[in-house]
């Protein structure tokens, strides 16, 4: 990554920020079990907000990672599902999020004592 | 990270924040070069404000990736450089980075394509 550009950088950190983006993530790994409808979706993530889902949502359908379809029944059946791309992202997420887990305790940790000496200072 | 509990979960998205936090990144990126003053990051890095380079590495220093030393010289001088954690953070941050370098075109054509059928509807 040291050789890319400005341009290219204020981009890929764009990217970066929807990935480091809670809600984002949650959606992500909920669908890579499968299209869920926005019920669903709101239903497995504990604590999300129907205008915060929808904004959510529409990130990652402009980002192109998720695709919207609708069905024609009454009422009319809205699907969201992951796209070639979204299915793409799993993987280096899933490598984030691993190397995350990994170190949790030593990040709580290395908080718990910077915390510590602040209070001292 | 399916099987990760909502605690879990939401620890590991703190730590997603701040990889995907556009400044942490940079510092995060430079600091791979060795150990860098408050003012050559500054410089280094285009764009970001004093404020906001101390608050990244504060920041990163809370969470254990960044490491700052002061040495008693006339003025002091301050050194910052990545821990043996931050530097075990650059590889799932560079596979990250890579894959929105590989797949950048692809999402500018997502979200302009996306733009125009909304401009549309």
């Amino acid at each position: 990554m040291a050789e890319i550009d400005h341009q290219q950088c204020h981009r890929i950190n764009q990217i970066l920020a929807r990935v480091g983006d809670k809600w984002s993530v949650l959606v992500i790994m909920e669908l890579e079990h499968g299209p869920r409808r926005f019920n669903e979706l709101k239903r497995a993530i504990g604590g999300i907000s129907q205008r915060m889902l929808t904004l959510t949502l529409r990130g990652l359908e402009r980002d192109g990672l998720v695709k919207r379809t609708i069905f024609p029944t009454i009422p009319p059946r809205v699907d969201y599902e992951l796209t070639k791309l979204g299915r793409s992202l799993r993987e280096p997420v899933v490598a984030l999020g691993t190397w995350a887990q990994t170190h949790l305790d030593e990040i709580d940790a290395a908080r718990a004592d910077f915390d510590r000496r602040e209070e001292e200072a």
